[in-house]
């Protein structure tokens, strides 16, 4: 029987564990601080931002957000991040993407240091996970590596596509899976005959944010089928980019959309953020 | 008819074009300068120093070779790179590999100063490559793209199989071939059936360096093949990683081991440390 695979169940005990891991930081006087620097009025990216401060508090995670107009200079927001770099209550710096046109958004990444990069995105975090060298992973596709090793899904020997390239999703998650040993391959827009490799996934991935982009004519018997899409339909409905009512009955394992991959990527922000509390008391 | 293609050829082009760029360069009183450090008495890495050196020098570049014994302590390199890193005669700066157990190979990249990290592996050159962002590109991989331009294959919407994972061959020039739009297969020794996906590539590269790993038999009719092998047998002769006479008859193109991807190499090197002392000048 095909088993569903729920970020929300994973999420839910994560959360709890990370609770709890807050609390014993605090008998040490340490609260992990959390800095979030949104600009603009991107409805979508305000309410991204509300949902990780909550969560965030949930836990015990201070955190701070900062807002600024969309015709903010670029050394402003420079000067704000290094503040954030210097401030010993906050272990966690998070720039809401995308930036308005006049910011560099290369600049900006890499002006937060490594350190409290818990988005991942710095290039120095990005080389190190191609490395295989401890550093931040970015917050979704490690959010799947746990799903998959929650769920008991081995990937070593196994044939991982991933379906789309961003530097967000599909470039780690395939630097993940290839450092554990799964033969990977990295499809996208401009891949010919996607059905014919896709057929060959033992672990399939898909993040292209376009709904039904993967049919039951597309996968192969007892795959493993992670979607991170997350298109809303006019209805209103969330739907992923995998068909998964008929795909499902093919496949072993599936994540369902919503309450899938998504719930795992403000976990793993959490966990990020907590981790990097953590690794400075140790350094200290 | 297959194409043979000699690495020879295009890297005493290139190195001719650097020569003149040299002149050039020369002209506004700039040498550029190239560092190379080397801990122990490993017989092929004075080898390998010697030909970069000789290469540097016959085109113009200024190159410092250091040599340390194998009981080198950690802070004594680092105090070395530190110096270079400040030094503004040296645009380029490279620690030969492997280095002596007690020296911690991941911090001894880390402290060379990206800009002047010729051979592209600190992580966050490794990061700007993955990200498709400009940074400096390890040698072997940015040989192999600059043959394939040079003997004009088309890459885009290629299936290109990647043969081995290294940190300096099998990742990076996946990620070139990826941001040059082919769809991207990371095989290595945990791969099961690798013939299967051997021979569904388009544009086959392979860096094992272990001989005869590739026959016949494992590739395509009318594939690409570049072999970044280089196996001393016991007769002194060199092979590569492809059974190269076999495999020459029903592939395309194809390099050839010795004369193919090895004299790039080095030429990149050369063509690293000049474009350093390039972007230098740029931004003074």
């Amino acid at each position: 029987m095909t088993k569903i695979m729920y970020g929300t169940e994973l999420a839910n005990k994560m959360r709890s564990d990370l609770k709890n891991e807050v609390e014993d930081l605090a008998k040490k006087n340490i609260q992990p601080g959390l800095a979030v620097i949104i600009v603009g009025d991107d409805y979508a990216s305000k309410t991204y931002v509300r949902i990780k401060r909550n969560a965030a508090e949930k836990i015990g995670i201070y955190s701070k957000i900062v807002e600024f107009t969309d015709d903010l200079q670029e050394e402003t927001l420079i000067k704000k991040i290094n503040e954030f770099n210097e401030d010993e209550s906050i272990h966690g710096i998070l720039v809401q993407l995308p930036l308005p046109p006049q910011i560099d958004e290369r600049k900006i990444l890499e002006t937060i240091k490594p350190e409290k990069d818990v988005d991942g995105f710095h290039p120095i975090n990005v080389g190190r996970l191609s490395n295989n060298q401890p550093g931040f992973i970015p917050c979704t596709p490690l959010g799947i590596e746990k799903m998959l090793t929650y769920y008991g899904v081995e990937v070593a020997g196994k044939h991982a596509v991933i379906v789309g390239r961003s530097n967000i999703v599909g470039k780690p998650i395939g630097q993940i899976l290839l450092n554990k040993d799964a033969t990977v391959t990295f499809c996208h827009s401009k891949t010919k005959n996607l059905k014919e490799i896709t057929k060959q996934a033992d672990l399939l991935i898909v993040a292209v944010g376009q709904a039904h982009t993967i049919t039951e004519d597309m996968i192969k018997k007892g795959a493993v089928i992670v979607d991170v899409g997350n298109t809303y339909l006019e209805s209103g409905k969330v739907v992923g980019d995998v068909a998964f009512e008929e795909v499902k009955e093919k496949a072993d394992f599936i994540t369902p959309v919503p309450k899938g991959v998504g719930p795992m990527t403000i976990t793993m922000l959490l966990y990020n953020t907590v981790l990097s509390a953590k690794t400075q008391i140790s350094q200290d």
